[in-house]
């Protein structure tokens, strides 16, 4: 017996088009092992991290090995317009990765070579599967790093595709400051190049910037060359309990009005705390804490670190404890890093719904401390982490799948809370991109004439419609 | 007697589009006093300062009051397909504002006011027609500040338009950076938003940076919403000159490499000290000399102006000579500012054709040195100064508008630089825009696929091709 599904939006609109056996067979014939159409595969390429229930996955995956493979493989797609899904780690949160249209996956993850580390020039090309940890690790020796963290081990290809960004967004920018061009296969196949190595350009359109967050519907990155940074000469990085969340948001907002280049800044509320000393036996007191970074010179670093702490105590912040060590500062930044996992522990079989709004720095109060409230009165279990020096922070409502009331309930307190940050003047997403699941939030943020010139981009440059149809707009 | 023109690219290429009675009539009705066709007015919009050879004025010039004004002039012209030009202050140096095809000017300098101080989140928002410095004047009790500098005192519209950067840009960024987001009316006359006061957000194209840099080509920008910066608590400049342009410059590369948060770091040439202080009465030694800014805490500030200090004398640089006080860095930059009218004035009737080359930090002393070594040899008198903790600089060849040879010399000396600078992974345009003078670049920079991409966005938004017409691409 089929119950009508209460919370409609968890199910993916699923309207598959056709994939005719002889486009199957081109590929299988240009790609030979490189092409997968077995189910195991396939599934695992039709998923990602969000909470939607499963649709059927794509009808086969590429493991694309260069640019020339995914030039074809598009060219082919186009030849027979089926859907092409660009896949990278598969950490989406919204559903990026589902084939609601049907087509099939082209997995970058092989295309993971650094090509050109110019530490000369603090730029590095890379091939768009490689992770974040490892394009650090290939880097090391350079004393230079790349500073952009949204927590999961994403590709560069998929953080761009985003415009992630994470904890140090806060002093380094998102994807879309740090990324300088890209090579691009468009829907029709072609290969060009959006920009140079220059720093600044006012050469014509801004293609880089049109293609990153445009999450894989206007083409597929095969290159994508980023900014890095000197590593800092002194990092500090330090924990403070507070007595309220509202006391540790005005110790935030006061230190970014004061404009103190803090390199990190999160809150973690009493519930995650406990999660996470649940999980990873870490100890913390069980209050609202701020996790904190400060890049510079030793004396900058001290500096910094004062302003702060000055502010902090003024709000009764407390039992400062610092880590300067590698050592140390991994341990600390264990608490925000296990958050997620911590929390889907907390509660067996459950599942997250995150909610990723941003908000001018001055409205983060008003706009947490509200929800905060509501979603305590809801009854459902949460996680509360943050990026609160951009003003972006996520609930992580913990919903039983079987269960559709809390899924109800939680969508319900999502929706309550993007209207106050977009009332706030904020949007409905900082990092996570609008996927499946935003679509109608991208439309009351954007505005319909806004979603409607998107549309128009996406039809000019794909009009096909083949690259990640379904997304962003409807 | 009419010879064949020499330098047929700054002879714009003119192909005016007919312009309906009844279209001014209609213009007439709707503005009445704030619609002129008196032809010293349309003169006066239908040049900038560029090297451009006249060409027919706009056929009308509408100023502008509101943001329906705007959108009411584009619709009228979108109905009678006449070609629209959104006009600043007019200091393009490209021939942005030149009427190549015809059509209307809008004056956007009435509509001047700021319409939104967010001290407590670093943000303004402001009518196109505010230029920086009264900006600067307007938000000065806030003890904020708007970074962006391009030497003339434009207006935020213009600015954003051709994505503009300046002295201060190798710490707080371009234009590309600082714009938040955009109120514009598109080629239909449309009002739309292109994105919130949020300092990041996922939500979508990003339609923000895609008008950013579209030079007028896309729509008329009615609203901007900038980012500002805590005036810093201490700011000291200092000058320093060189034995050789190269020593300077290779203070620059260690800087920038060092990662030193320098605020401005400006290179003049030693032709272009001795034009200042012709035309200023400095008395600064003429020899190359770079002009730096720091800002920061005063610690912080002492420590960066130590480290460069010791590069520099690595580099032979002497004769720091410093100002902490306001008058005193006025003064200082005073050789800065002056630079482009001093360098005019050495050669009384000449125009400058200015370049605009960036390329990557690395490569800025090959990039340079070669350029000034041909320029040497010309016999063109030049003045040269940079961005270049960007990698950005600036020749300004000094040609007689009457002497044909002169501009085919600069011309030559200009395709050459730009040659060069592309060879080195750089760009045509750091910040000028391409305008009509860089069309050619633009397509062997960016490639005859990513202009082609640029065309085809153009003619989704501009079906009619009515927004500022025949720049950026043919």
């Amino acid at each position: 017996m089929n119950a009508p599904t209460p919370a409609a939006h968890l199910e993916p609109d699923v309207q598959a088009r056709p994939v005719p056996q002889a486009f199957i067979d081109a590929l299988k014939a240009r790609f030979g092992d490189k092409c997968s159409t077995a189910l195991v595969i396939r599934e695992q390429h039709g998923r990602d991290e969000s909470a939607f229930a499963p649709v059927p996955p794509p009808s086969a995956v590429i493991f694309a090995e260069c640019t020339q493979d995914v030039a074809e493989a598009v060219k082919l797609a186009s030849q027979y317009q089926v859907p092409v899904i660009p896949f990278g780690v598969g950490s989406s949160l919204e559903g990026h990765l589902l084939a609601v249209q049907g087509g099939i996956s082209i997995d970058l993850t092989r295309m993971n070579k650094v090509l050109a580390i110019n530490a000369e020039d603090l730029t590095v090309t890379v091939q768009p599967g490689v992770t974040r940890k490892q394009l650090n690790e290939e880097i090391k020796s350079t004393g230079l790093f790349f500073p952009i963290d949204p927590g999961a081990d994403a590709t560069i290809g998929g953080m761009s595709a985003t415009r992630a960004s994470g904890t140090n967004a806060v002093r380094y920018g998102t994807m879309r400051e740090n990324v300088l061009s890209l090579e691009v296969v468009t829907a029709a196949g072609e290969v060009i190049r959006t920009g140079t190595r220059a720093k600044k350009s006012s050469a014509g359109y801004d293609l880089t910037r049109l293609f990153v967050g445009s999450e894989g519907t206007l083409g597929v990155m095969t290159e994508v060359t980023v900014r890095l940074y000197p590593l800092p000469e002194a990092i500090s990085a330090a924990i403070c309990s507070f007595p309220s969340i509202e006391a540790a948001v005005q110790t935030v907002i006061q230190t970014i009005q004061l404009g103190v280049p803090i390199a990190r800044v999160e809150l973690i509320d009493h519930n995650t705390v406990r999660m996470v000393n649940a999980y990873a036996k870490l100890g913390l007191r069980e209050e609202p804490l701020l996790l904190m970074e400060f890049h510079g010179s030793p004396a900058g670093v001290k500096e910094q670190a004062e302003t702060v702490q000055e502010i902090a105590s003024e709000h009764g912040g407390n039992a400062f404890e610092w880590a300067t060590t590698p050592e140390e500062r991994t341990r600390l930044w264990t608490a925000r890093h296990n958050a997620y996992f911590a929390a889907l522990q907390s509660k067996p079989g459950c599942r997250a719904i995150s909610t990723d709004t941003c908000v001018p720095i001055s409205r983060l109060a008003d706009c947490l401390l509200d929800s905060v409230a509501e979603t305590d009165a809801s009854g459902i279990p949460y996680f509360l982490v943050g990026h609160v020096g951009d003003g972006n922070f996520h609930f992580g409502y913990l919903i039983d799948p079987e269960v559709p009331q809390e899924r109800e309930i939680a969508e319900a307190l999502n929706h309550k809370l993007v209207s106050r940050a977009l009332s706030l003047g904020g949007t409905c997403t900082g990092e996570h991109g609008i996927g499946l699941h935003k679509m109608d939030f991208l439309v009351t943020e954007a505005g319909e004439g806004a979603v409607n010139m998107m549309r128009t981009l996406k039809h000019a440059l794909d009009p096909h419609n083949i690259m990640n149809p379904g997304k962003i707009f409807r």
